[in-house]
């Protein structure tokens, strides 16, 4: 934090907080808004660590607070909230917050599926269903304008962020007729917790699917490629990879009929042309051209053999997948310049 | 080499050699050889690197043999022989070996092809053009009598050699409509060259697509499944992954009406019941699983959703995929227990 | 297991058992058994997943047993035994296995130190300390004879296995003043527990020591280099590297003296002339040279400029460190030859 | 380069080169001074790689400028350097951009070693000794008053920064009987030709020692540790470890007779309290925790039982160790703040 705001004059930086700021995504979003420039990072929570100091969990973050039990009293002054908790103990925590007039990015899957019985069959019983209508899905590529007024933001998943950002121009046109999106993902993805599969053991040396055949960011994908025009039922499998940070999602697309006559590198370089954090490049781009930033990397490719098109989509999981975009939604949502403290 | 036949009796080994032995998978070759009970390794040639110990240049395979420069007439007797030219270079010494009466398995693209000028479209003009119709392709899953009985086998690609086994069950029932291959690979496909590609830094905590959207081993799977029964064209994408060795494919595959009803579990474990070095399982391999070893792990999953079919194969891509499967070859012609020397 | 023994004459294998059979070290002693011409390899316990078959947990070992609750009982015939429990849980068991005339090698420290009050300084009471006089260090290089004879073989740890035979010959002449031993670990030395510290994000891309500055090999290194003829205090220090297998000391010897009109590479030569499993080697080893194999690569330099002497040390810490130099063990206390099944 | 100065009223930015900027310390300086907001990047060159963007060679340093061959006379209103070419190469051209008025910070060793017959004998004839008397060690922690005066700085190599950063409390107290300083390194370290060294599946799952015994670091440690206090003559072994950025130093002191009593905590804080890029822990840092970050980790222990210290030093060999202590230089070189730019 440091004392000044984000523009022209001596404003006061909004007050924030994240609560489970224990894992990977929450502490890394309490490193961006602690070194941002227009919010001051008053508190951390979480549920095991408490007491920690948040440095000595995460040496490189170097963000000098101490990891406290949640008590919304205590944090009365709170105007800006990432909650990072696992899908379903979400949506209480978010509720209560907007019900104290908090502004809340919310990085679980609790309020990213507008459809309460789409939720409630692919996860558990909503907590929270009355704050369907009004939370609005954290993609600024998509609903900038809707983020801006938002009070409750469902940030995105990270295979959604890489394959939305992907596939949404060929969605919007409506040129999608079968999409298969095989994708892979370093070992932060998996989260903080030490398991057989987390164990360096298992993934060094190693790459395996996961998730076969009904991952839960299968209809998260559906329902942002339906909203652009694009109502398909995709195969999504993700693949477990021996690096850390990072996330190559390759889009396998059939055409719908329309797609023969399109130029394929205007329609993208057109879609993105105004957004600060979409790269639309020429080669496959590999996770490490987007490592530690909030930079999605867009590459298109037509096999003139059979039609299809192939598109590649990188991010780093634990930034544009999370955290930085997390930080995206909050600028926007707090009328800040968008890249402000992520760039 | 031991000095003890194969089989029963006090039999002489075959002398062998390993023609190129000096790249990553020539050398695995040469190490298979020397410690195999029937065969007894005589000569390992290279371009460079002639006069090095091998045993220098890889410590690990621990063969105590000196590189020689090429030069048949010093090599008279030898009657076996693996070839692992690069592509193209390979044609004219195999041909003049066969003319010697030497038995070959060839590591390179040069025979694997039958039509001349599907080759010619992919490579380069053919060096010994005459030869592709005695060569067999040296998959012994498909061509196991064949293979017994021919002077030169074209051991088939890394990459080949993982996605025909994993759809081989589904291409000879003719139930593919169209199939989708993402192949993901270890570092030591790339072979021995220092390049930027295999520099450490270019590869670590990164992974990428190569050879979008056209990549040589694509008319070799299409070749194969339309020798199945499934004439298909596929798109055939390849990753190259933080890891030496290792190669999974993940085959995507849109049914042609009848796959609806079969019983895909029985349909792979009846295809695979006699073969030695094909693993039907049930969950998706990791590569791990199969590293150092002649085994193809296979798994195959449907997804109801979309009726689509998931096939999953593992290798790794200096055995099975090139080295082992050669000696696995040379068992098959020399009248040996298939596994000799390789289990 | 193979039916025959190990010599001419259709000679029964002895049967065997591997205790603890869930970790890395115990399932790989089981998988070198399984596969050995002499040992049948009947039984395999562990106290966690209990049911399971190793080759679920274990694909790439291949072993085709479920695992069992020990019941000594129920396993009356075994003649052979490898103990791969923790420390302090190990001395019970081997005591009970050795009262029913079971010869066991013990993976564990709890017989590996002679002298009962250093052991419980460093680690706790000792469960079995009558049995202190009849273990034998079970390192072949030196204490050969006495392994042949041995009912209980304590196993040495990795580090120091790799620090006394890069030692060994130096002490043996008593030439060394001080050492200081800077070791490197792959992961798998630190067991199968899933934890912070084995967890792949904390280990990727990074390297640091732990330990510090007592880790308990530091007594097991001094009590046999005084065996040896060297008596002197160590400084130990373990690195965690971000690698599965290997292990990598560097010892810095400054010589008592006698050092300087030594010819170190023959020294070296002599002192290892008739060792099957340790090379020496003129460049600096990596683990690499010696991965998944029963070898230590020695390698010493001296530094004209400071008169002192580098040796360096390679293990794979599950095989010589661990698994299959107690098979090597048991190949000698059953007359077998010393490299069977592990070469 | 954004066009406001580094204190308040609009200055201007300082027009700034780098002189090799396609190695990987060169292309990280560039990077850095293009974002700094007091140096207005103007000019990279390159002597392979030239008419190449920096951004296709290095897409994640995102620097939009083309690589230039170099000629002086051209970029004549260039204020500040930096000069990353091989030792040797670098002395002609750092000597003419002096006598152009250019203020120099040089990466490579030519000028660390202020004795021309030391420089000599590690490396070769000196191509420029006139300026070693001018030259400056550009370790701010030592040198910081004479940094900001000097025209020709001299880069610490990466070693002797994270060596003398570790040893320079206990060198100026004049505590340090011998020292043996064994050294861990990323492969980044090796810079960017592509080897058989630098090969992925050289380095993966290895580690070996190299340059033993006689490193070129050597000399400019011990020339810096004498110069604090403490002339002693090192062993310094450093090894290759499979991570890409990240150098730890482990530095095993045997006292002189004075360490005994000291109060070795108190003795670091007090040495590094006011350093904004020297942190002392408790536990042994990892790499992890300094990576792209200018900061050293330092952490001290007594070992007791052997009277011995230990000490650790972690940095990024790429920053600290490089690219980022060349701008810390340059800022002091020109009166701005020591962390602008790279905090």
């Amino acid at each position: 934090m440091h004392w000044r705001g984000s523009s022209e004059g001596g404003c006061v930086p909004h007050s924030a907080a994240v609560f489970g700021a224990a894992g990977f995504t929450g502490a890394l979003a309490a490193r961006l808004l602690h070194a941002h420039p227009s919010f001051e990072l008053r508190t951390v929570t979480a549920r095991s660590d408490v007491g920690c100091r948040l440095d000595d969990l995460y040496p490189y973050h170097r963000v000098p607070l101490t990891l406290e039990q949640l008590d919304l009293d205590r944090h009365a002054d709170v105007e800006a909230a990432i909650v990072a908790y696992p899908h379903g103990a979400s949506a209480p925590l978010v509720k209560e917050l907007v019900q104290r007039g908090v502004r809340v990015v919310d990085l679980s899957a609790d309020f990213r599926l507008r459809d309460r019985a789409t939720y409630e069959e692919w996860y558990r019983e909503h907590q929270a269903p009355e704050l369907l209508r009004a939370a609005v899905y954290g993609m600024p590529e998509l609903y900038r304008e809707q983020i801006r007024a938002a009070d409750v933001v469902a940030n995105p998943g990270c295979y959604p962020t890489a394959t939305i950002l992907a596939l949404a121009p060929l969605a919007r046109e409506g040129l999608i007729g079968q999409v298969i999106v095989d994708a892979k993902s370093g070992v932060s993805g998996a989260g903080r917790a030490a398991t057989d599969k987390t164990h360096f053991v298992t993934v060094d040396e190693n790459v395996s699917a996961y998730g076969v055949p009904r991952h839960r960011h299968t209809p998260e994908i559906e329902q942002e490629l339906a909203a652009l025009g694009s109502a398909v039922r995709i195969t999504f499998t993700p693949h477990l990879l021996p690096l850390d940070q990072g996330e190559l999602v390759s889009c396998y697309v059939t055409g719908n009929g329309g797609l023969d006559g399109v130029d394929l590198d205007q329609l993208y370089v057109d879609a993105y042309a105004g957004e600060q954090f979409v790269e639309v490049v020429a080669n496959p781009p590999g996770v490490r051209d987007v490592r530690e930033t909030n930079f999605c990397r867009v590459s298109v490719h037509r096999d003139a053999r059979t039609g299809r098109v192939v598109v590649f989509g990188a991010i780093d999981n634990l930034w544009k997948g999370a955290a930085s975009q997390a930080v995206q939604n909050l600028n926007l949502m707090f009328g800040l310049p968008e890249g402000e403290g992520i760039s």
